[in-house]
Formats: structure tokens, C-alpha cells, sequence
């Protein structure tokens, strides 16, 4: 039921920004075509557009209509998938293959690897600001927030931390700030957006920031769990990268039952944050159990 | 005169940018130290600063303060230092030196490089939109309009257009459109953002954009001039580069004479757009001269 929710979500983000990324929005047009497809091979075709979702789903627990949020969903889905495009190139992270397919440096060209991350970057911050049906106020809250959450203080910076682990082992606070700037800063934003799209009160809002820095944190965990214990096939791409560079992770330095114990209290913590909206909040609790318990 | 006016704007958003930089603003508090001294390497110590002087002389006309447009003058260059950044790249132009100095991925690496760059990027549109005397309907249409001149179908598209340019000749009306792309896009937001800052009529918005889109392809055209005649010295770069490369421009396909009678009819054409404006519009005159008029 959850899955079959998150499943129809991501069909409906993958053809808005398909529809998008064809180059007729206003945001593209006259775009080169080559460049137009590298980005759509770097957007379209998989992910379970999780960042949608949530911010969704945030959004509609202040009773806002997904339709009215489709592009904020996919601007935020635009600088995710930039930050993989990126991540991926030879001088980061060098992977061939992303979500069973070669990587866009390795399809098209490194050059164009780069422009078209650029240029999915950018259109995220054309497509909060465009009229749409959330006020103007709220749109450039959005886009600061965007900002802030995407950049140097938060995943870009998240990213360069990173960088730095592959040359001095991090200690374990040094690895939690890494994380929740590179994975965190993204999924709380998708939750804080979600309220302000939904004009939510400044509590309401501060409180799903709240459980996205939880649930950013499970996402995180699950991933580097993943790392440990799942094969490429599982994944789509390659399987114990971080074991093999020598990079520490929390999984790698307390355990798998550790982690398994700390995943569990993220969730009971997340459903803790939501538990004045009742009900209403079911749809983004199982979304916090679904990303504690992912196995791909 | 202008060169003195064109000095001084350009110290005041040296110290602004540097302030900003310094990651004591919200947008970049808790940024790790080395990706902001990587950002300040692509961002500070050099550089005309034209396209600021051009957003804050076009917002002037309209009446704007300085002070309410430094930051998104800022922003603008922030952009414009991203793409000098990302150009620069082994995978892209492979340039050693820029502005006299080694080029950022020189002076860190490649990774950080790219990562500044993305940063810089982003932080341009946290600066758009964060609280300011620009009332936040114009903050958004700002935020909106620089996503498309610096996007896919502007600036980023221009440079992907360019890279083409390496494995195939473009014939002349090719050459064109990606120049008013990768150069002109940018140039022409200068002027029409300036416009917009300062609240002006839709049909003066229209023409700063106009005049803005002449002098961009002057400024094109007054490089590749230097690119045929100048040295390293006087560039603080590379020269020749096209020449070496066998990159066709307008002045190797038509020569230095008629490169300069273009650069002429252009600065003409620039100052029939601001005729109605009177005396008021001579600093953004003088600003087309210069550019179609200068050695470095």
C-alpha cells in the first residue's frame, strides 16, 4: 500500500519532469539538444524520487493539493539528481554505472557531465520561483532555503567533507556532520518545504525540519548499512565502496546490530515529532519505517 | 573618469562578496573552511566586476541605491566566477592560469573545484532572494529570470555550444547564437535586472535588455579581437587559444577591420536604446565604449 503510494508519486515526477526537461518549459527553450538530453539521462528513468514524496506529503498535511507542489517536488528532485551527476565524475567518487545504467560522464562526455549538473542546479531555482499557485512570499522563502540547504552549508558542503575523508580517517562527530549536510540537509528540506508550501504555523514547520533531520539521518544510516551488507545487483551500482576505500561509517564502526538498534529509535523518535497531527501523519511515518528498513 | 567609477563599484562588491564569502552570512554559516577558501579563490582578487557595475548603473537609472542592489550585484557575479570555475576545468578548457593566478582547481583540485563552483552557484540565489529593499515579487522574477540566462538556455547552454565547437566547425549564424548564449545571456540579465530592481515600466525593462543584448555580443566581439592581437601579459591569461585550437571566431572569419567597424555600429546601436534616457544614461554609455574599446 505505502509502496504502491511512493511508486505513483514517482510516476507522476518522472513525467512532469520529463515534460519539462523535453526543453518546451519556458525555463529551456532554445536549450542545445544535446545538453537538454544528457540532463534528462541524468533526471529521468528511476530513483524512487523519495525527496518528492516526502515533500508532498509534507504538504499535504497542511492540506495543500500535489499538484500545487509538482514543480517545488521537482526542483528539489532537479538538485538531487545534479549532485549525482557530479558526485559521480572521475575527480569524485568515478562511478560508471548509476540506477543500473552508465553514468552521464560515462554516456555522453565529462565536459557535458558537468554543464548538465550545472544546468539541473539552475532550473531547480527557475522552477520554486515561477508563479505557480503558492504565494510569492513563500516561493522566495523557498528559494533561500533551497539555497541553503543545497549549498556549501549544506550538501555541496557536505559533499566537500566527504572529499576530505578519503585522505584522514573522521572522527565519529566529524562523520555525523558530513552526513547531515551531504544525505540530511536535503530530505529536511523536503519536509520544511512541504509546511511552507502548505503555509504551515513557524511550530508546524520547525517541527517537520525536525523530522526530516531525523529521517535524514535513518536515510543515511540505511545507506551505509546497505554498503555493508548488499551486492551491486541489489543496488545498481557498485556495493561496498566505502569498505573498499577504507572509509569509516557508523555500521562500519559499531555494527550492524548497533545500527539495526539506532535505525529503530530514529523511527520511534520521528513518530514522536509527528504525533500531534494523529492520523493524518501515517503516510510520512511509514515513510520514515520504509527508509529505516530499505534494502536497495 | 569611468575607469575611476568603474574601480570604485568594483571595490565595493570586492569587500561585499569577501564579507559574504567570509562565511559569516546565514546562507553559508557552518560551510567547511576549505570549500569556502576555495569559493573565495574563484570569486575574489580580480576581475573587472562589469557585469555588477553594468546591474547597479541600469538600476541608477531607475533611481535604486547601490546599497539595495550590492547583494544582488553579488549575485550576479557569483554566477559569473562559478562559470569561470567550471570553464576552467581540465574536462572543459583546461586553463592553468586566470586573472594572473593559478586557477582553482590548480590551486586546490579538481574536486573542489567543482564543488566551489556548484556553491557559488547556489549561493547566488540564496543572495536574490533573502530579505532586501527589493520588494519580493521583483526578488522572484530576479530569481527566475537568472536561472534562465545562466541555465541551459542561456549561459550553461552558450558553454555546451562552445565545446562543440571543438570537434566541428560552426558556420556563422551558429557562432552567434552560441555567443548571445554563453556571453550575451548573462550581460543582458545585468541590465534588465538592474531594470527590474528599480521598479521600471515594462517597455524600459525591455529596452535595458535590448541594450544589454548589444553590448554583450561587443563584449564578445572585443575578445575574440584580443584573443587575435593580445599577448599572455596583458590577458592575465592564456592567448591565441582559439587560434591554436582552430576555433573559428567573427574576427578570424572576417578580420580585424571589420571586427572593429562592428564594434562601432554596436556601440551606435547602444546609444540610439538609451537615447530616451537622456544625460541620465551616459555612465552605461561610457560602459559600451569601454567594452567595445578595451585592450584587457
Amino acid at each position: 500500500m505505502f509502496e504502491q503510494r511512493l511508486a505513483q508519486t514517482a510516476d507522476l515526477v518522472e513525467a512532469r519532469l520529463a515534460d519539462i526537461l523535453s526543453g518546451r518549459s519556458p525555463a529551456l527553450a532554445g536549450a542545445p539538444e544535446r545538453l537538454l538530453a544528457a540532463m534528462r539521462h541524468g533526471a529521468l528513468g528511476g530513483g524512487k524520487r523519495l525527496r518528492p514524496f516526502l515533500l508532498i506529503e509534507s504538504a499535504a498535511l497542511f492540506g495543500a493539493d500535489e499538484r500545487d507542489v509538482l514543480d517545488l517536488a521537482c526542483a528539489l528532485e532537479a538538485i538531487h539528481c545534479y549532485s549525482l551527476v557530479h558526485d559521480d565524475l572521475p575527480a569524485m567518487d568515478d562511478d560508471d554505472m548509476r540506477r543500473g545504467r552508465p553514468t552521464v560522464h560515462r554516456a555522453y562526455d565529462e565536459a557535458t557531465a558537468i554543464l548538465a549538473g550545472d544546468a539541473l542546479l539552475t532550473l531547480a531555482f527557475a522552477l520554486v520561483g515561477q508563479p505557480s499557485a503558492i504565494p510569492a512570499e513563500a516561493r522566495i522563502a523557498l528559494c533561500v532555503l533551497l539555497a541553503q540547504d543545497a549549498g556549501a552549508a549544506g550538501m555541496a558542503g557536505g559533499q566537500a567533507l566527504d572529499l576530505a575523508a578519503e585522505t584522514r580517517t573522521l572522527h565519529e562527530g566529524e562523520i555525523a556532520r558530513m552526513q547531515a549536510m551531504k544525505t540530511g540537509a536535503l530530505i529536511a528540506f523536503a519536509c520544511e518545504a512541504g509546511a511552507i508550501a502548505g503555509a504551515a504555523k513557524a511550530a508546524d514547520r520547525a517541527r517537520l525540519r525536525r523530522f526530516g533531520e531525523t529521517i535524514g539521518l535513518a536515510f543515511q544510516l540505511a545507506d551505509d548499512l546497505l554498503d555493508e551488507t548488499a551486492d551491486a545487483a541489489q543496488l545498481g551500482k557498485a556495493a561496498g565502496k566505502d569498505r573498499e576505500r577504507g572509509k569509516k561509517t557508523l555500521p562500519s564502526l559499531h555494527g550492524i546490530a548497533w545500527t539495526r538498534d539506532r535505525l529503530a529509535g530514529l523511527v520511534g523518535q520521528a513518530e514522536m515529532e509527528l504525533a500531534p497531527f494523529g492520523e493524518r501523519a501515517e503516510t510520512l511515518l511509514d515513510a520514515a519505517r520504509f527508509i529505516a528498513a530499505r534494502d536497495r
